[in-house]
Order: C-alpha cells, then structure tokens, then sequence
C-alpha cells in the first residue's frame, strides 16, 4: 500500500487538501471549497455595513471546509485514512480572533451575537493603521529592540495593532477573550485537544523571538495601560516549525475524516509553507512567491540585522534555519491595473479577434523588444513600498515617454520595474551580510509567465528554478505532516529528507548576457531614481499624496 | 459699399482666403483649398523615395490656390474686387526653395525635373538636423551674439541649415540657385512684381536682426567655405510688418482675381497674424496659439536676452513692437498620444454608447476632480521641451500613480502639465525683465476645451481670454492687408485703429482662488522635477535615449 501525506490549505478565500505519496511526493489527489462567507469587507453576515479597512471571516466556514476537503481529497486519490501517515495545515496570518477557555470562538457566542468585533479578523483587514503607527513610534521612542527584526516599522496587520484596535472597538469583548489566537494554531489547537502555537505566526506577526520572547509589559502599558496583560491572551510557548503539534484527538478525525492518533504538523503560514515545496533546505535559499504581490523568503543560517525586511525567524519556514521575509507590494496587481485602465481599444478588438487574453497580447508585443529599447523606465510603487523602503506613502513612477511610446513599452517597463525591485532586496540583503546562493521562484506568474521570468533573470543576473508544483502551500503542508509523523510512523526524521517530496521543474530561466549588460546600466538609473524618491532626494510623492487627501477630505 | 480686406493664410496643408469688413472687422466669407500634392513626405509626386525626415512641397500648389480661394471668397461675400482696399498674405515658415533670377522655382526647370532638393523644403522637413548641431557648435565657439536671440540653440527647421543641407546633398541646385527665398516672399513678390524679404521671417527664421543684418560671412566660411557667399542669396532688406510690399501688378490681379494696384502687405508668418487678429498690440501681452503643439507671441518693448525662446525680433509680429516666440513642442499631441494608446476599451464603449468622442468623455470624468485629487503629477515632455529649456532629449515624466489611478486622472495631469509649462515661460520672461500684462488664447485647444482653458486660468493665475476669430491667421493677414492700404485707400495708417478689426471674445476664463492655491502647491512640485530632470540633477532621459538608440541600432 502506498504511503501519503496530507496537507491543508487555508488561503483567503478556500481551503484545499492535497494527498501526497511518501517518497515521490507525487500529488495523488487534491480538493478545495470556497468558505461560505468569504471575506466579510462591506457587510457583516447578518446584514449591517462594516467599517472602511476591514476583512472578517466566520471561523465556522474554516470547519465546514475542513469537514469536506480532506474526506474527498482522500476518495480522489483512491487513498485510505490509514494510509495516511501525517497531517499539516498552513493558514493565512496574522488572521486572528477571540475566544473562550474552550477555545470556542467568541462570534459564536448569544452575547457577542452581530458584534463585528468578535469576529475573524482577516490578515488584510487594515483598519488598525493608526494603532501600527502609534507603535512604531513608542518602540522607536523606547529603543525596542524587536523593531529591528521588522524592518524598522509595525504593519496594521499583525497580531498587537489588531488586539489593540479591538480593545478599543469593543472592550467587552476584548475583556472576555481568554485567548486572541491566530486561526492557523486555533486549528491545530482543535484537532490535537491542547493548545498549540506555531513560532512562524508569533515570528512573523506578533513580535515573538525564541530569545527575548514577546514584548514586554512594560512596553504594552505605555502603548495602553489596559494592554498590559495583553500576553496572557497569547498562549504557550510558540513550537518551531516540523514539530508535531500533537495527534488528532477523536473529535480532530471525525473533523477531517482521518483516524484518530494521526500526527498533525506545528501550522505554517501559507506562504512559508511552499520553500519545502520547493525542495529548499540550504541556507542561501531565496524564494519569491509571486502572485498580485511578491513574498520573498529567504534561508539563512542565523539572524542578523537586515533594515526594510518583514521580519526574521529561526525555525520561520524550514526547521534549524533562520528565515528572512521580504516582500512587494505590488507585482501582478501592476500588470492587471494596467491592462484594466490602460490598454487601448484596438488591442482589447485585437486580443479578442485572435481568442487571446490581453496579457497575452501585451506579452508577444513586448517580447518583440530588447531591453532598453522602449526608453521607459519606471519604479513599481503603484501600492507603496514594503522592502526595502518600508513606505506607504510612495507611489509610482515611469519615465521616457515620446509620442511613440506603446501600451506594451509600458506593460514591459513595469514589469522591469519589479524586477528591479527584486534586485534591489537581493543586495539589500547581501550589503547585510545575508548572501544569496540559489534564487527560486513560485506562485502564478512564476509558473504562467516565461516573459517575465526571462527578465527576471537577466536583471538579477542569476538562474531562476521554478518550485514543481502549482500547489506549494498544500504540498508544504503535507511534507510537515510527514515530518510530524517521523520516519517509525512511515514519514521522516529529518526535513532534508522530507523535502525530497518537493522540488523543482527541469527548466530554469538561465541569464541571457548581452540582456545582463543592458539591464546592469538600467538597474543603475532605476537605483538612481529609488533612492532619490524613497531615501529623502525629494518627498514629491508623499507631498501629493498629501494634497489628494486634502483635496478628497476638503 | 462695403469695404473689405482680403488675408490670405498658407498653412500646411491648405491656402484660406479670408474677406473681413473693414471697420467692423466682420468676417464676409472664406474659401480654401487643399495643396495637390500635400506634403510630400514619403515620395516625391514623380514617385521615388525620399530621405527620412524631408517635408517638400510643389510651389504650383500655391499658384494653383492662389488662382481660386480669393475669387471664391469674394463671390460668396458677395463682394466686388473694387470693394477691396489691400490684401495680406501670411505663409508657414521656415519654409524656402530655390529660385532663379526671375523669382522661377528651380524644381520647374528640365535641367532639376526629380531633383527633391530643388523643390519647397517645409518648415517641417527635419533632415538639416546635423547642420543645426554643428552651427550651434560653431556659433558658441565663436561666442556669435545673434545665437542669445534664439534661446542658445539653432533649430534644424532654419533656413541656414536648410540652406547648408542642400548644399551638401544638391552642389547644382545650391549653384543654380540665384535666391533661396522663403515661400511668402517669393509669394508676394510675385504678386508685386518686386522682391520682398519680411522681417518676420529673416528674423525668426534666417538670424537677421535689424541692428546687426544676417550672419557674418567669416561665421558661414568657418561652417563650410562654400556657403561663404550665402548672403547674396538671401535677397534685398527685410520690411517691418504692416509696410506696404507694393501693390498688385498685371499678373498679380491675374493671380488673385483682385484689381491691379491693390495694395499687399508685406508677409507674415501664419502664427505670428494671429496676434492681430486678437487685437494685441500692447507691450505685456501674450497669446497662446494652442494646437498640436503652442506656440507663445509676447508683445514688448524692446528685445531682451531671454534664454529659453525661439527667437525675439522687433517689429516681428506687431509694427513698432519687438516680438518674443516661445513654444511647447506637445500640447494637443499629448492628449491625442493618450486617447490614441492608454485610453481603455470600456472608455471607448461608453464614448460609442453615449454618440461622444473619447476626448470629451475623459473631459467630464476629469472635471469632477478637484485639482491635486488624483496625486499625479507629469512632466510634459512627450517630445523634448523647446522653452524654457531648448533640450530634445527629454522625456515625459508622471509620477503618484497606485492602484486606483483611472484613465481620466492621467489625462488630467497631462493638461495640467501643459499648463505649468506654459507658466514656467510667463516666470522666464518676467524673471528676464520682460513682464506680462494680459494673457490671450487661440487656436483649438483654445476655443474647444473650456476645462483645459480654466486649468491655464488656475495654474497661472491669470485671466485668459480667447481671440474672436478661428481663422486667426487669415483674419490677421486682412488686418495686414487694410493696414498697408492705408486709409488714404480706405484702409487704416495705425496698426492700433486696424487691430480693431480683430479682437477677443466676450467669455474670459478667470482663476478659481481656490484652485489656484492647490495649483500654486502643485507648480512648486512640477518646477523642482523640471529642474531636477532638465537642469542637470538627473540626467537619465538622455542616458536612457541613448541606450534606446543604441538598442535599435545593435
């Protein structure tokens, strides 16, 4: 009988289970169901409008889902649960709600009935800004050392801004919270009947080191006195990734349709979960995860102090490793803004009359043209800049128009320009002593776009490998299964092992050097451009930026 | 019976004859009529190739309109040849061929049949411009004083370098050539069977100046020995504006259809007319003559050294009055540029659905913005920046793009673009001590666009009003004609008492004081990027225009 893992994808917008062979890591089978609500961002389920800035779930969704794709994952792959030798689960993050001593959660509760607060709050529910900023500002005041581990600065969506601002929404609920837990070890906590923290979700989102642990009280009373006992909600201590959070508990099988004493993985963060996916193991390793934006993960084998990151943490994607996340804000998202408010009507007449989609017919237009030859460069800021900037307040940029400028000059510079600014986190990382051996790729536009691809190689000037499969966080989950269940259970003792069920494809995206050349004097004048705007040349952008809202307020 | 003056407006691609009232100004009638053979760009009318960059015309075409449009003007003004007291001839310029001792064009004679060099070169024709560099060169090596009065930079659209480049490509056209005359002298001098120079045309067009006369001749020898002689073939003395170029011969009546000894003004350039027909004759005023491109006529006293210009000469445009031309090389051509290539395909439905053009469709989606609401911001340089800063290797530039940037935001910001271009040239004359009083408009742009005249109105914080007539030049040209009648004749003596025949609409655009402080914001921040990308902060437009060339190149 075959042997297989199982891994559990909690996304946005789905969940999906995929059956993978032990060994091979053949995909066996996979299934996935839409959560019934969604994301909650105008409307509440039962009717009343929501607050500008947020994104709620319904944590029953989650179990529904649970109930369903696993069992049916199991029936396509002709697999039996006592063929399974492992569990693992990634979830969204920093997704988190409250919730009683029974870790039952609070918005299913007659008293807190139709209050918003109560509720999932979705990692890209925002509305907890100016509490980030408050707190970046009394770190900075305090010299909070925590802060340097996040690119000097707090996101709206991580764990304390988001306590924070539902302290002050509804304080009735925040009092009654035993816990504000991350959906992610919500799960696992249920399916194994102990509570169970993962240290990538309190790494990556609440500030959490295995050295110093989580920020102090002292800090958490200045933010707000009445946050001061605010780690008491958080829970045990956070376990490294590929641990086994513990076995499914009689209620955890008749949940996920496996049997009961089933090992089940410490949960990961989606996005973390594809670098085993992807075979990575070495320190040096750097994935982008590409989609609308770009995560880059990246392998190290300590933590060293790397400015305009997303945060760093031992044990964060792969166990006995540091891991560095970076990110953009906006890659796809630039590429889909420009063919939906910028490509014109013959091209829309054109691509339809030829059965094509318009990204394709920007695409062999653009292809048509080497580098350099549009005259157009641009900065990819459409929706600010995470790393290595870390500022929200600066917005795009192209320049080299003429009259003879083409859509597709324009839909090929911007891609150029996140390309650039690839390179510019890669040297980032290296100017801080964090070299970069083996450059990898997963994600939609990896695995759809040999374009871009192409060009990403050539600006970095380094191969690109492509993760295997187009299910990474699934099949990252299910190779920590694996390892959760150890080698005397039919999994494995050891990740460099596991992640032999990952890996990538054959072809590699190989730098082209008369492009290399072109794109070296490009990426200079791009750098040129990037640090006048972003590091204090000229404040133009956030002026603007300032003016517009003046002028939409006004 | 009325009287009545006949302005006759060669422009590119047509010849308009205008019959005005006189004291009224009324417009009778007009006629025009298209060249035969247009521009000849492509292929000469005998069908072989031309270079890249040549513009010829057949100087016939012009007889051969001459011959209808006034006659048919009059019929249906219902006017009598003898009701015409003088007739003014405006021409496009730098446009010139060569001619023989009798004023015959050279392309006409068996010995040049196909030879393109001994045709009409347009002002347009574009292949001199290695001739222009290098006379630059030359002139600020020799430290030649008449290069200030061209904002430092010689256009390859002059009539020297013209003159030079067939030299080169034709010896025995060059040779052959007793004048090489600009086509509305030639014109005129037809008519009056004596040759006639304007001093419009020698001055913006040739480097004359009334002081210091054409080039020197050890200037010409040191470009090119062979063109030491050049100044013989430029003919008799240039006369002001306004005098009378002598009256119409035999063969001019036969020409016109006008009675011999009408009076004929002598010829202007056909954007220069425009200001009489606003009615401007006072030192301060400024008209726009807004189309493709603008071009800025600037009343003043005397000439001053005003770096940035096309050129300043006196009695250049209004007799008595010096002259300045300043221009933006890409005005309408920008808003076609962006409806023709970015503008998106529901846009265009909705245009098609609502029976309106794609302009006015973004216009009313732009007008429901407060200025500085869409956080954009562009540098108007689609095809290089004539004034201030006489620099063709510029580019465009926009910035404060995200997400949500639609379409009819960036068309905004390109007529806003336009719009601090042109106060950039009211700062530059006033910071060179030549002040502006009132602020006039013609042209398309100035009569169709009501939203772009009010974003002129709020940038530059002045009253703009708009000239009566559409046909400013030919109205312009009956103003000329009246005035060199005299009003011994029935025409006027002052150029004062004529303009009344032209003048201004009774709708002027007035600042929004609102608006103008966020605009007032707004210039600040397009005056430090012009300065920063065109006064040698950055210099990557060039850097990048010479990888694009060497791209198409390699």
């Amino acid at each position: 009988m075959r042997k297989c893992s199982v891994g559990i994808d909690f996304g946005t917008l789905s969940a999906r289970a995929l059956v993978a062979e032990i060994g091979t890591g053949r995909e066996l089978a996979s299934a996935s169901k839409e959560y019934r609500h969604g994301v909650m961002d105008d409307f509440l389920s039962d009717g009343q409008r929501l607050m500008p800035d947020w994104a709620l779930q319904d944590p029953q969704d989650y179990l529904e889902c649970l109930r369903v794709v696993i069992r049916e994952a199991l029936v396509r792959a002709e697999a039996d649960p006592k063929d399974v030798v492992g569990l693992g689960v990634d979830f969204t993050s920093c997704t988190t709600m409250p919730v009683d001593e029974h870790l039952a959660p609070l918005c299913g509760k007659p008293e807190f009935a139709g209050n918003p607060s109560a509720y999932v709050k979705l990692w890209k529910d925002h509305a907890a800004q100016d509490k980030a900023n408050r707190m970046t500002e009394v770190a900075r005041r305090r010299g909070e050392r925590f802060l340097e581990r996040y690119g000097g600065k707090v996101s709206s969506e991580w764990a304390l801004p988001k306590a924070w601002q539902l302290l002050d929404d509804a304080p009735e609920v925040y009092a009654a919270a035993y816990r504000i837990i991350e959906a992610g070890d919500w799960l696992v906590s249920l399916l194994v009947g102990r509570e169970v923290r993962s240290c990538s979700m309190a790494g990556y989102k609440a500030f959490w080191n295995a050295r110093d642990g989580y920020p102090s009280r002292e800090f958490l009373r200045e933010l707000d006195p009445r946050l001061e006992g605010y780690g008491e909600k958080l829970g045990p201590a956070p376990l490294p990734l590929g641990d086994r959070a513990g076995c499914l508990t009689e209620e955890g099988a008749e949940l996920t349709g496996l049997l009961p004493g089933t090992p089940v993985s410490v949960p990961c963060i989606d996005a973390h979960a594809a670098m085993a996916a992807a075979g990575l193991v070495r320190a040096g390793d750097m994935q982008m995860i590409m989609g609308t934006s770009t995560g880059h993960i990246m392998l190290a084998d300590d933590e060293k102090i790397v400015p305009g990151i997303c945060g760093v943490v031992q044990n964060g994607a792969i166990p006995g490793l540091a891991a560095y996340e970076a990110g953009q804000c906006c890659v796809g998202d630039h590429f889909n803004w420009f063919v939906e408010n910028c490509t014109p009507e013959n091209y829309a007449k054109e691509a339809a009359e030829r059965g094509i989609g318009l990204h394709q017919l920007l695409t062999e237009k653009a292809a048509r043209q080497k580098p350099g030859e549009s005259g157009l460069l641009a900065l990819d800021w459409w929706n600010g800049n995470r790393s290595v900037l870390v500022n929200a307040n600066l917005t795009g940029l192209m320049l080299g128009m003429t009259l003879t400028t083409r859509a597709e000059d324009i839909y090929r510079a911007l891609i150029e320009a996140t390309a650039y600014g690839t390179r510019m986190i890669i040297e980032n990382f290296e100017r801080h002593g964090v070299p970069i051996r083996g450059l990898y790729a997963c994600g939609g536009i990896a695995r759809k776009n040999p374009f871009a691809m192409q060009i990403y190689a050539d600006v970095c000037n380094r191969e690109i490998c492509i993760a295997r499969s187009d299910q990474g966080s699934a099949l990252g989950s299910a190779i920590f299964g694996a390892l959760a269940a150890g080698s005397a259970r039919g999994g494995y003792d050891d990740i460099a092992d596991a992640v032999e069920m990952g890996g990538v494809e054959e072809r590699r995206y190989v730098p082209d050097p008369e492009n290399v050349l072109v794109y070296e004097k490009l990426y200079r004048e791009y750098e040129a451009l990037h640090d006048y705007f972003g590091r204090g040349g000229s404040d133009v952008m956030k002026r603007l930026k300032q003016i517009k809202e003046d002028q939409r307020r006004g």
